[in-house]
């Protein structure tokens, strides 16, 4: 279902196959957490911002509106309105950075909701049958995310649990796809190498979970504070270990240089609310670095927010309305900024892609990287 | 450049040619308070849902961006994106239903500013100017609307003011036209009717504006806690008295049924920002009836929010995916239940110009006025 269609380097130009339609990579995927995109953006604007595929929290969702009430409803595709790809996640993140009084066992994880408190029970045997009620394109293996920095014997630990849930991932995922009634039968299954920062239990993880067979490889547990050398480091050591004809994710990550930084390292796919949350406080991005805008320098500027930019924003609206937004907090400013900043991911992945047909992804990352370093 | 087509009772259907655009009538006018519309909706939005005259508030704008920032980056339909008509109020209902600290003289009105309680001082010059910059095609007459209820003696003593302001407003507004580089040199001007509830007062008052040779009258300070067959009684009074060949304006005003009934009684422009409001509550207009989404027994409902209705909303999503939304907090509840409100009220009044165009506007009177009264 992958298909490397050219490399440059350790960098891949490939196309991936889902029920939904085929991914173009390297791919940003934008986040809709709850099925709807931060900033009142709808499924009808992703795709006007250049959106390949969607990726939605299975935590969230099975909290509110259920993962019961998604399937009644035809899945997620249909429920949101969506017709192209959707990744969900395992729920796994959310359970250990979201919610209070966890409790992790070798079943799984007792957790209290961060609505209601309520006690909720997720295996990787749940987190599979909630993916599957909502449908998605990629299912997301259960895993713990450990804390950063972690202590070598927990990490360890619980690596070989990590692993040991994948295992049960991939069982049931199977088990589900096989019946009758399922909404996705196609429905695919990612699972995620873990170790923190440590190099030899990134490595001996890795090697485990390549033979098992799944769909495609997250690299999890990154970008959570480690300096980004480290992280780096990590993808460097774990990609020789990766399975060459699956599509690699490297998850939660990041800035345009990181993500030029991951292509160049062997990775596919992105996803990151960073855009999104960047803009909510007024932050956007450019070709030509960051800008506040907010900034009483913008109050008379005509100019759209980057001239060169094509987005519905940029080809409507000028600085100082979208200025006048923020500062008279009216709601339209967080949309006009979010469809900004997710369309300039997009086109950042749509430009890495462009740059790896034509050979010139080095070109490409030695002028990009050297900008966006300068100024984002 | 208001032509009445054809008329049914005192029921009118008519064209209002302005510098943006020829406005057919009834119209329900789509407010955008600040510039925009609350609930992340745009100028773009607003050619979906069949809006045709946008209004914005001269006091926001005044305070925020400030009318010279509007006036430099060429107007306000520039700014805000918004190629059609445009109507600003005076900002003399803000002043006084908003601000603190407001003291009334012959010359005008000195008030706080809610937002960071500068002093301000607006007279009839001053909202003719700013009106001026925003370059809006129709301007309003400033005025004080009186607090209902109101006292016989304050409302005489107001209603004489406001006829004093008038003048003024004429004067200075054939003057800023006249200026060589004005916004809009085409801008119109609404003279307002006010006398409280006192038809007495508002005969009077009528009579005396009518004279000042304006590009159409509006009926102000209704809608404001009286009983709406106070309203309708006042309406019935006034209109004898308005000019024939002139656009007439019912501010602020109202329910679908308040719209009919205002039709029926010879009234062409309409706004109101119950449909916005209601919306932000999950309060929704459909023909037949309204209803909360947030309503459990949506939970599961795969039907549009009103399956005769076409608004972006309806045409893409279902009762269960906006419920969801309202609950899980998102923004994007607040888009779609906007969007679907005034689409509603814009469909609303497309329905009365095609029953006048037909004949046929006293039955749809008689059947929806019962309809609607019924049940929103």
């Amino acid at each position: 279902m992958f298909q490397v269609l050219k490399t440059e380097g350790r960098a891949r130009r490939g196309v991936f196959a889902c029920a939904h339609g085929t991914v173009q990579t390297p791919v940003f995927m934008n986040v809709g957490t709850q099925g709807a995109i931060k900033g009142a953006v709808s499924a009808l604007d992703l795709k006007e911002i250049g959106c390949q595929v969607e990726l939605s929290n299975t935590y969230h969702l099975h909290l509110r509106p259920g993962d019961q009430v998604v399937r009644q409803m035809g899945g997620l595709h249909k429920f949101m309105g969506w017709d192209g790809p959707i990744l969900t996640d395992s729920g796994g993140f959310q359970v250990f950075s979201l919610s209070g009084l966890r409790k992790i066992k070798e079943e799984g994880v007792t957790f209290a909701s961060h609505i209601d408190g309520r006690r909720i029970f997720m295996g990787p045997e749940e987190s599979m049958r909630i993916q599957s009620n909502l449908g998605s394109d990629i299912a997301m293996a259960f895993d713990e995310c450990v804390e950063n920095p972690a202590a070598y014997e927990y990490a360890k630990a619980s690596c070989e649990r990590t692993l040991r849930w994948l295992e049960r991932c991939v069982a049931e995922h199977n088990r589900l796809n096989a019946l009758p009634d399922t909404v996705n039968p196609d429905q695919m299954l990612f699972g995620i190498n873990q170790g923190a920062t440590f190099p030899d239990l990134r490595v001996w993880h890795m090697k485990e979970i390549a033979g098992l067979g799944c769909d495609g490889y997250a690299i999890g547990g990154l970008a959570v504070g480690e300096p980004t050398q480290v992280m780096y480091d990590i993808i460097d050591a774990v990609e020789p270990h990766m399975p060459a004809d699956k599509p690699r994710y490297l998850m939660g990550v990041g800035t345009p240089s990181n993500i030029i930084e991951g292509v160049a390292r062997g990775v596919d796919f992105f996803d990151c609310v960073m855009p999104a949350r960047n803009a909510r406080h007024a932050k956007l991005f450019t070709w030509s670095g960051s800008m506040n805008i907010r900034n009483e320098k913008y109050k008379l500027d005509e100019r759209p927010i980057d001239p060169s930019c094509g987005c519905p924003t940029c080809r409507h609206f000028s600085r100082a309305y979208l200025r006048h937004l923020f500062v008279a907090e009216e709601m339209l400013a967080m949309r006009l900024a979010v469809l900004h900043n997710l369309y300039f991911y997009n086109e950042l992945a749509r430009r890495i892609r462009e740059a790896l047909d034509t050979g010139a992804f080095a070109a490409f990352r030695a002028e990009y990287t050297q900008r966006l370093a300068e100024r984002l």
